[in-house]
Parts: structure tokens; C-alpha cells; sequence
């Protein structure tokens, strides 16, 4: 599909918060767009529809020119063929048809992929990872999530589910809690304040952890530097498999501390065995709270960066 | 090239031995062209290349039909452009110039990559990961290699170095020596040789753990077991990143007990999180031996599922 003379709708749907704006061939979004609506583990699959259909036709009110298209990024894991999804922090979701409840909300052709997809495919697009052949966004946030670009080609899996680097198992210091943990539950958000806590930090948020840090607390030191080094020893991995070339590290839990990214870094550093992958370039996301929505619509504006359509097809 | 009138000339060098062979468009070796000389940390760059040299020659005269090309798969690291690699296993070869060594010896053009990344494409050819379009080629020997092939296309990176899973880090059990280890240095043949002398067991090779397991001894049971475990978290960790469709695991140290691949999917089904992940084929290499030759075949014969070239290429 030609998108160079309109518009996509850009839709996400997350943990906590589902997003949805119209975006140009360019990578901008158009001014009074975009549009918001809580999600939560609370919410029925009536309530999420109704919020997504509000947001859709808000969005859509802005267009002033065609909306040709929708891309839709959504947590995970999706369900494979069909275009529904089963995230995992929102679970009355299980199964719920996103693809055609889009579809119906904005009269769009809607796909749907995995929302760290999305995410890589914008930075390659528009962001920190631009001109690298292979590459990586990582987000850390309530959970992480992330996706991989291989030889200038979005890795999809024939599901749709690649990229899930949060579920991938990494190895915390001996003694401690949690042997045999993955990514996502040794170093996310919400995990890392479990951390702090159990070493006697009495804060509850990732906001707490930054404002603890800026008091010099140490056990909020050492929980932030703890949850940058374990996702460098997971990146570390990816860059060995996959010689990556550049990775882009983003989501709210990064700006717990200003050197988060450093840390990430020089993880990566101290775990890549071989000189290759010690040379991998790890900078902040460029693309902020925007990288999902603009990977959502680069789904359809950069459709020559997609890989090879999944065996049993989302369909398009 | 159109290759598929004649012979190409495969080559593979390895830690303790270098073969070299003619294989057909068809992926058969031609009758008397397999020829064998040993290598090892001792051995200096022209002992090498004399005994490539002779090997190279043996092969060529045992031609029925045009050789038209050389495809060479070696030990990592790569050095990037130039042909030049700088095997782990063979340090008095850093900086050797692989490729030129088999031109000059052939009066082939060559062209050089690594050997997991030589046995995946083997696999995706010929073997047990035909018909996937997402798989990964393990080899558990004196070290554990690897190979990618992504949506048909084989993943290489920029100098040639893509594949390296025996350079992940895996979680050990909790007390164990060697926290923040790679796969290689807890799972390799000799690895878990070390592993089991630490626990009292005298033996000193792959072939007395596999004697021993069948006397019965306990430390060489859990030993092997481990091995696999910890090769089943590494490839889970892919799977869950890639989507792999099809695993084939070898190497002579898969040899050294029965059930060892069906230990190694056990772990895989355990280590993945996601159902996607979990759906993963993990079986037995199906070209054993022949397998590093036959995909230093492929990269000539099968050129068509090399990813796109390196960046700086390495000259094909």
C-alpha cells in the first residue's frame, strides 16, 4: 500500500494506557491527533473496546487529509493468525479480537504486531538506530519488551511474537533471589522496586527509586545499577547472536537515573565475550513516549521493512 | 554463481581437524574427495597451510566434472573483511588469511564464514530444519557454535561473526562454581568433563562420561544432564527472541549419551515462557559428520539464502 500522499492511524495498546494518533509519511504526527484512554488489569474487553473506539474516531476528527491505513501495536504475546491478542498484563484481554475492533472503529484496514516490534521498527525509521543494518529497541518499563531488525528487515516470527527479549532468562549474583529468573522479572519496573524493598527500602514506585537515588540512598543505588547491568548481560547476548550493530534502549523506567543507558553499556561491554559484539553501539531511544505510535504507523508507511509475511498471516 | 552443473570445493577448519571435499548441487559428497588433517593449538600458520594445501589438492584430483568455486567454513571469531580468522581453539593462527591460503592452493575464488553459521544453512538445506523458515543450528563439541537462518535468509553480520551461542551467558545453579558464565565454559564437552572431575570423577574425556554413564556413575549422569539443561537455556532464550520454528542440535559431544537432545528440548519446553516459544522443534542434527562441509557447500550452491553481504564484505 502507497501511504505517501495520506495518513496512518497509529494505535497502541499497553499495560496501563492505550494510544492512537495519525501519522504522515514523514514520521510526524498531525497536530490534535493524538488521544489517550487508561487500560489496566481491571478493565473488561467492553470497556477497552469502547476506549479504543472513542480514541480511534477522536483521532480520526483531525484528519486533514486521507487516512489510508491502520498499524496497531499491542503488549504481548499475540495469538498468532487473526490479529488477536492475549497481553499479559492485561488479563480479561486474553484473546480479544484488537485487529477487528480496529478495523471496525475507523473503517481501516488494520494489522497488528508486537508493540517492541513496533518500537524497533521506528528507531531503525526515524530513531536511534537509523542506518544500522541490525539492530535492537529494548524498553524497559512495567515489563520489557523489545524487537530486532536483521539486514535492514523487521524479525517477526511466524506469530508475530519475536522480539520478546523481557522473556529471556539471565543470570542475577549468586545469593541472591530469583535464580533462573528472566529479563522482565529480575529487572523491570516494578521488579526492581521488589528488589529495593526486600533489601529494606520502603518506597513503592520508580518514581520513589529516583527520588531516593537523588538522596544518595544506596540500596536504591544499587537496585537502578542492578537493573541496567542485567539488561546489558541480555543485550550482550543478542549483539553475540545476531551481531548487532546498534541498540536503543527506552521506556519510563530508563529515566530512574541519567546514566541508566551508560550502565546498560557498559554491561554490554563487560559480558560480550568477542571484539564483534563489544562493538555494538547502545544509545538512548530518540523517540520517546512517541516510538510506539510511530512504529505502529511505520507498519504501514515502511512496509518495505517488513520481513517475509508469517506462515499463517496476520492478515493485512 | 549458477553452481549447479559442477563441484564445489568445500573446506572446513576446525580445532583439532581441517577436511576438505567436492560436494554436488545436490549436496552429495563426490566419492573419494574427502580428505582429513588434523589441526590443533600447537600447530603454526604454515603447517596449516601446507597441510590445507595437500588436503585442497587431494580433493581436486578426485574432480569427475568443474570446480567451480571454494566455500569455506571455519572456527570464529572472524576478523571481518579481508577472509582472515582468528580461531579461539587454534591461538597460534590470529590474523590467519584464510581465504587467500585456499585460493592459492585451489585456483578457486573463495569465500570464508563461520562454522556454526556453515551447519545452520547444512540444516536448512538438507537437514533436520528443512521447511522452516526460522531455525538454528547448534553444535556441542570442544566448543558450542552456532548458527541463524531468519526468514530464509542466513543471518551473518557485518564482519561474519553472527551465530556465536556458546558466547551467551547462561544462569548456572545457584552454588555452583562459574556464576556469570557463558554456554562454552559450562556446557562444552571438556567443560563438563572439568565439571565432573570437580566432583570427584576421574575421567578425562567425553568418550569415558559416556562409558561411565553407562556403568551407572552419577556424577557423569548429572554432568551430561547439565550440559543439556544449559544448552536447552540458551536456545530457549532464541526462540523466544527469534520465533524459531526448528532447532537441530549436534556435534560429537551430543554422542555421549542417547536422550541427550531429548534432555536439551525438555529444557527448552521449561525455559520458554511464552506457548510460542514452547512450540519450538528441537531435534538431532541429520548430517552429522558431513554437516560443516556440506554447508561450506552451500554457501556456494545455496547462495540464494545468504543474507544480504556484510557492510565491508567479505570478498566473495
Amino acid at each position: 500500500m502507497d501511504t505517501t500522499a495520506g495518513l496512518v492511524l497509529a494505535v497502541d495498546v499497553g499495560g496501563t494506557k492505550l494510544e492512537t494518533a495519525l501519522v504522515d509519511a514523514g514520521g510526524r504526527l498531525v497536530t490534535g491527533s493524538r488521544h489517550r484512554r487508561p487500560t489496566g488489569p481491571t478493565r473488561s474487553p467492553a470497556e477497552v473496546t469502547q476506549a479504543l473506539g472513542d480514541a480511534v474516531r477522536s483521532s480520526l476528527a483531525a484528519a486533514d487529509r486521507p487516512v489510508l491505513a491502520a498499524g496497531v501495536g499491542s503488549a504481548g504475546p499475540l495469538d498468532g493468525a487473526g490479529g488477536t491478542v492475549s497481553p499479559l498484563n492485561l488479563p480479561l484481554l486474553a484473546g480479544y479480537p484488537l485487529r477487528e475492533v480496529v478495523e471496525r472503529a475507523s473503517g481501516l484496514p488494520a494489522v497488528v504486531r508486537l508493540d517492541g516490534t513496533c518500537i524497533a521498527l521506528a528507531e531503525h525509521w526515524l530513531g536511534a538506530t537509523r542506518g544500522a543494518r541490525t539492530s535492537m529497541g529494548v524498553v524497559v518499563s512495567t515489563g520489557i519488551g523489545g524487537g530486532v531488525v536483521v539486514d535492514d528487515r523487521l524479525v517477526t516470527g511466524r506469530s508475530g511474537n519475536a522480539g520478546h527479549i523481557g522473556q529471556v532468562h539471565v543470570a542475577v549474583e549468586p545469593g541472591e533471589e530469583g535464580h533462573g529468573t528472566t529479563l522482565e522479572a529480575a529487572a523491570s519496573g516494578p521488579s526492581t522496586v521488589r528488589w529495593a524493598r526486600r533489601r529494606g527500602w520502603t518506597g513503592r514506585s520508580g518514581e520513589d527509586l529516583a527520588a531516593a537515588l537523588r538522596a544518595g540512598d544506596p540500596v536504591a543505588d544499587e537496585a537502578t545499577r542492578r537493573s541496567a547491568r542485567l539488561v546489558g548481560q541480555a543485550v550482550a547476548g543478542v549483539a553475540t547472536l545476531l551481531e548487532l550493530e546498534s541498540v536503543a534502549v527506552g521506556g519510563g523506567f530508563v529515566a530512574v537515573r541519567h546514566d541508566y543507558v551508560d550502565l546498560v553499556r557498559a554491561s554490554v561491554r563487560e559480558h560480550a565475550v568477542h571484539e564483534y559484539a563489544r562493538r555494538v553501539e547502545v544509545g538512548v531511544s530518540a523517540l520517546r513516549g512517541e516510538g510506539p505510535l510511530l512504529g505502529a504507523a511505520a507498519l504501514r508507511h515502511r512496509a518495505d521493512l517488513l520481513g517475509a509475511p508469517p506462515a499463517r498471516p496476520l492478515p493485512v
